[in-house]
């Protein structure tokens, strides 16, 4: 068993993806976990995946519990009020959320504070975090106790936490395998709605303009549409709660990109005026330095790969015999994509490796009679 | 050497990328390929590696020359110029444009055609055709035969466009592998427009914000926002032409999105307002729907895959070993990801399989001790 730094009892308030894949995760270091949620079924199938055990549901006496922690993995619009309630109910406990939008519900917690609903000190012990992750599915049945491993959790500090309780928060991050980041509310707000709300709006516009398509105008979809609308995907319940709750920061760069738009759609309705083509050329390269900005995997400065493409058939098994030859030509893949075409039954799968290696890598595969690109 | 359509000899206009990528493909089946390039240093490297030989060049008698094909293969704004001239110097020729702009040329030779710059009748012999296959490189030394395979290449007939010169067109995409789609050049432009620019036009607005971003808030870059701003590294002088030769169609897609920015902006500036949610609501479902309707690999329908998800350490030979595990389990590979994500040395390998597959796969692996989260 792994040593851990949290000692529990810990408790958390709500049993869905995240909630019980924080309980899973847990259990699995040895950690006692508590499980309530206002869904019966939801508790009941996060205690059978093995996310702890249902508060009061047996052996224990619920009010004499005296949790460490108490994580409140309830949805951004009630995640105040769940916070608020565990504070007052649980007076020596740090308390949690990780709700995907912070200064909100900090918000809410300072107003009551003010308004008398939790005592001034109550407020020392809340800290609020959130863990960047996430599945394309939801609910207690679709946790993993992994689903943190390597993902950053941001820690929000605020001027009234106390030391102990943003240690603790930090520690449940660290437990669970993810790389704790601190920033405040605010920091944190504007950064996701840059980097996580405003491409999710980005892509969702983008894919919206294809409703109506004729069908012939989508099989010449490439990669590039597929990439760019991926994340439309996303579940419309969470997003309209997360956009909602950071509509302030949001909006801030829905102006820029209104005002690049406006922009770009005047230079577009005369393309032949005087400085058009430099118009253009602006617009394009600013994109190449903003993605460039974008670091690579694991956390590493950006930095571009070298490329070999490989063609190979679509059959079972291709894949496999393609990456041992990888394997055995001993050079580390840093990146891996299969590109998606229509009608043809072969593929190309792009391998991408340290600059320094690709030639080395051509030539094994090529000497093994793979159709190479480098 | 496998049969081919085209008999050749095949005159190639400008050996680029594309070019020279068409000469490598066609002189590998045996074509007698010429080419020709303003720029000596292209022409020759294109010849180096085995794209054909110099027009002119020793032997032959350019004058003399009779290609049954001519491919030229120019940046958009000269191709017009370069197939005029082409249809002049070779009488009995078809002309093909491979530029991925295809209403703008035709216009121009239309004009050329009414201004006695070539004879009536000879447009009958200009096809115009799109490629869609490119790489991140550019120069006849990234050039590589196999550049088509599997890819659509669009052959856009016109009115006045003979038969054996539409024929002579599908022949070169099938002979280089491609998959031959035909549609107008109006159809075309506009297809493009929505599946190739508008996503370009898109990712690069969105990347361009992050140009002035706090590295700590990209710091929490995911693969969300990588996806939706890869495109953005294109090349701008390459993207000026093809935005500029089709600005009407890019701007009709344009004001529909600032219509629907123009809608979200004034919904998120006053959030608590009646409808809000609802306003959010129906952009996010409206993006689902564009986005469930882009086919998948092989122009299949689009069809939700089962996604496997495997933790591997970050060692050489870790997800060869994984692969040939995925191998033996005799299950087809649909799409592999790796999942990118900062400051720790695991990572996580999503593998797509059949929906009804999954589960056997998830078994198989852990079977093999890989930690699968299904």
């Amino acid at each position: 068993m792994t040593e851990t730094h949290l000692h529990g009892p810990v408790l958390i308030l709500g049993t869905g993806l995240l909630g019980a894949s924080v309980g899973l995760g847990l259990s699995r270091l040895g950690v006692d976990v508590l499980l309530s949620d206002p869904s019966p079924t939801a508790q009941a199938i996060a205690q059978d995946i093995g996310a702890g055990r249902i508060l009061g549901g047996g052996e224990d006496d619920a009010a004499a519990l005296q949790p460490q922690l108490v994580v409140v993995a309830a949805p951004p619009d009630v995640a105040a009020a769940v916070v608020a309630d565990a504070l007052r109910t649980y007076p020596e406990a740090t308390v949690v959320d990780i709700a995907s939008v912070k200064a909100s519900i900090l918000a809410a917690l300072r107003q009551a504070a003010d308004a008398g609903e939790i005592a001034p000190g109550d407020l020392s012990r809340y800290v609020g975090t959130h863990p960047m992750a996430g599945r394309e599915k939801s609910g207690p049945a679709a946790a993993r106790g992994e689903l943190f491993t390597a993902m950053p959790w941001v820690v929000c500090a605020h001027a009234d936490a106390s030391p102990a309780a943003v240690r603790t928060a930090a520690d449940l991050g660290a437990d669970l395998g993810a790389t704790v980041v601190r920033m405040d509310a605010a920091e944190h707000d504007a950064a996701v709605a840059l980097v996580s709300h405003f491409p999710q709006i980005a892509s969702s516009l983008l894919a919206s303009r294809l409703m109506n398509a004729p069908a012939h105008a989508l099989s010449l979809a490439g990669n590039g549409l597929r990439d760019t609308t991926r994340i439309a995907a996303s579940d419309p319940r969470l997003w309209i709660q997360i956009l909602s709750h950071n509509a302030p920061e949001v909006v801030k760069i829905l102006h820029g990109l209104r005002e690049d738009l406006n922009r770009l759609i005047a230079t577009l309705e005369d393309p032949g005026a005087d400085g058009a083509l430099l118009d253009l050329a602006k617009l394009m390269e600013e994109g190449n330095a903003g993605q460039a900005r974008i670091p690579g995997k694991h956390g590493s400065p950006p930095r571009a790969f070298a490329v070999v493409t490989v063609i190979v058939d679509d059959r079972p098994g291709q894949i496999a015999r393609l990456l041992a030859d990888v394997g055995e030509a001993g050079v580390n893949l840093e990146d891996l994509r299969m590109d998606h075409s229509s009608g043809h039954q072969v593929g190309m799968v792009e391998l991408s490796v340290l600059p320094g290696r690709s030639e080395e890598l051509t030539q094994y595969l090529s000497d093994r009679q793979w159709k190479v690109i480098q």
